[in-house]
């Protein structure tokens, strides 16, 4: 068996054998297979696919390719989300859902995008700590159902080696390619639920719903196959999700929501994945669990959950740091807002600090961006539109107010919840 | 301008503009753009295939990545050959067109496949000098009408660079990237005509007529794009060149050749290129050319030439050395040959050290085969099929037999020159 016969297989069409494909991975983890080769074989599969069956192969070889996560605790239940601008999702819904029982050992990453990961952003809590020893963080999760942490252990090495490879050679966006890559992941740190946030839309990894659908149904096909349950949730990422985008004011949103005072769309996001995940993870109807999700979020228990969380990991929720410089954008115009674009949003976030570049890159915690609208909402002229929380960097009015567009007509807010495949 | 847009807005299908392909050629070279990067751009083309114009443009630019020959004499002609196996026909076509006055400055390359390059062959003649200075060169040229050496100054590094990261990652058989490749080296050399003969079949670059039509088309207008006289000869490459195989042993079938004592298919082969380069070179009409050629092959004035060319550049064709030991195969079967692999006895002379596997393997110039039989011959059984000349590595009989393929029906001898593409 050589690469250069592998690779001209997968250029003939043909279907590789689950051994040509360990050959393949293995070979580039320990070096025999060189960088340029694997970016060859990744370029082919970026551009003519895998068969449902290579992809289900790809994901156990990567899924073996280091050490699994078995904390010796039945029925775990973890959520994933590939990523948006304002996306603070996790930190409502993972205190929300164990307030009802449901068992939440999730690990997290950090972000290398327009904003910071769930990591950084629990970083602007004083104090929080985002690493633990296994031992610590299995009582955790026996004591109070919830523990959240950095990446632990050496999960998945082939998907750390290959994700550094897709993400300077362009083969970034092949479903196949993410559908392994997620689910190798997800299975090796050893949740029996699964569910998946899969954003849509200007902002998020996916832009088309066709593709996304695709993705989904593969995602969800791989995580049965391993025998756990899955669904993905497919959710629009045109706008940011919630108001606020910046790590320290995502947390603060985040607070608010599990206080009962959130923004519709994140509020209702939350209620729908937090039905999904205590319905997966407890066997009780969806309906009467999204019900008991709602019930949480409004008699202050998931609220009290977090605290619980927030203390057991020595952090302390009181005075989270803001930037202190402050710019408010005015509407030029008066109408209705049809788009926010997500994607420059983000950016925009990135550029004042709010997000990293390069892997190594310093993020400000404290900077971001508040919206006072969403995409439906009337503005009249002069109106603020957003207010800038900065440090050092800025953005002026004109790169601010090109994310935007307005119409004199009155139209409908988008549809938050587009699909969902289980 | 960055390799990720470029290599993105090719997957989308989307033609690249000369600038885009000159950063990408020129990053390549200057470092800034990776050997992953260049691998899944390569593989994208490999795939997805290059416009004519996007063609043109790169050979354009590859051509000028380095420096370009000027000998400062007219109406130079070239030939090039895409490779194949008993491919002696520059060692005899050279010094046949120089005998009835084209002017040939011609640079080889040394093999890395089956047997030897032009080089390498001529190597096996007692003190052939195969490099020179440039006032040699031109001086040769000048007063023989013939010099023929290895490579010389730093023409199209862009090509050596590109294409050792083809040669491992699997994207050698790409069209356009064979095109860019020949031609840009062509056009360096600084020749006014260009034949150029391209085979095709099992033991060929090309094994598919349709694609070898692709590539003639696609390199004759190339050519003629850069005002070159270009002319493509298609010849089948199912079955070796004539009898020998081996460098010294095809050195010595050259000289044979042109002593009008050749093998039936290479003699044809070189009266047809020869007079399509009279014709080009001299502007005669092609069926008097070959005429001439065909008067000079067999009154002794190529032989003459050759003789003055061998001996200009310090060589003594008296006293080949060929290896000590030899080995007769015999037929198992009486019948007609339908098949002699040309690849698979490529890959059996190279296993006795007749060609490289790596770039920096010693070639043995004195080993080989001879072949008693063509394709349509008809032997007897236990009748000597071949000679294997060999020093310390052995062919066995059941490998060298592998290679035939017998009938017991009378077939035709396989057609020489398929098409010619001008």
């Amino acid at each position: 068996m050589n690469i250069l016969d592998i690779i001209d297989k997968k250029e003939k069409g043909e279907t590789l054998t689950k051994e040509e494909l360990k050959y393949t991975v293995e070979g580039y983890l320990n070096g025999t297979i060189k960088d340029y080769q694997m970016s060859a074989f990744l370029t082919e599969i970026d551009l003519l696919g895998l068969s449902e069956e290579e992809t289900i192969n790809l994901t156990d070889i990567m899924l073996h390719s280091g050490e699994t996560l078995d904390l010796g605790i039945n029925n775990l239940s973890d959520k994933h989300s590939t990523g948006g601008v304002g996306d603070k999702t996790t930190i409502v819904l993972a205190p929300l859902v164990a307030s009802l029982g449901v068992k939440i050992a999730k690990m997290s990453g950090r972000g290398l995008g327009h904003t910071g990961g769930t990591i950084d952003k629990l970083e602007s809590i004083q104090g929080f700590q985002t690493s633990m020893t296994l031992d610590k963080f299995k009582n955790q999760v026996n004591e109070i159902g919830l523990a959240l942490v950095g990446q632990m252990g050496n999960l998945v090495p082939a998907d750390k080696k290959i994700y550094a490879l897709r993400d300077v050679t362009g083969t970034v966006d092949s479903i196949p390619l993410i559908a392994s890559s997620i689910m190798s992941k997800k299975l090796a740190s050893g949740a029996s639920n699964i569910v998946i946030d899969l954003k849509v839309g200007s902002g998020a990894l996916v832009n088309s719903l066709d593709e996304a659908k695709k993705l989904a149904n593969l995602m969800v096909k791989i995580g049965k196959n391993n025998n756990k349950k899955t669904s993905c949730v497919l959710t629009n990422m045109d706008e940011p999700l919630g108001y606020a985008i910046g790590n320290s004011l995502e947390v603060i949103e985040a607070i608010n929501t599990l206080k009962g005072k959130g923004p519709e769309d994140l509020t209702n996001l939350v209620i729908k994945l937090g039905g999904l995940m205590t319905h997966m993870a407890l066997n009780i109807d969806e309906k009467i669990a999204e019900e008991k999700v709602k019930e949480n979020l409004y008699n202050g228990k998931g609220y009290q959950k977090m605290l619980e969380w927030i203390q057991a990991q020595g952090g302390n929720i009181e005075n989270i740091k803001i930037a202190k410089n402050k710019k408010t954008i005015l509407a030029k115009n008066e109408g209705y807002i049809s788009k926010i674009d997500a994607l420059e949003i983000g950016k925009l976030a990135r550029k004042i600090g709010a997000g990293r570049l390069n892997k190594d890159d310093q993020i400000d915690l404290t900077v971001g961006i508040i919206l006072n609208h969403k995409v439906g909402d009337y503005v009249q002229k002069n109106e603020p539109l957003a207010e800038i929380l900065y440090n050092d960097k800025q953005i002026t009015d004109e790169e601010f107010l090109s994310c935007y567009s307005f119409t004199n007509q009155k139209i409908d807010k988008p549809k938050l919840i587009i699909d969902i495949i289980k």
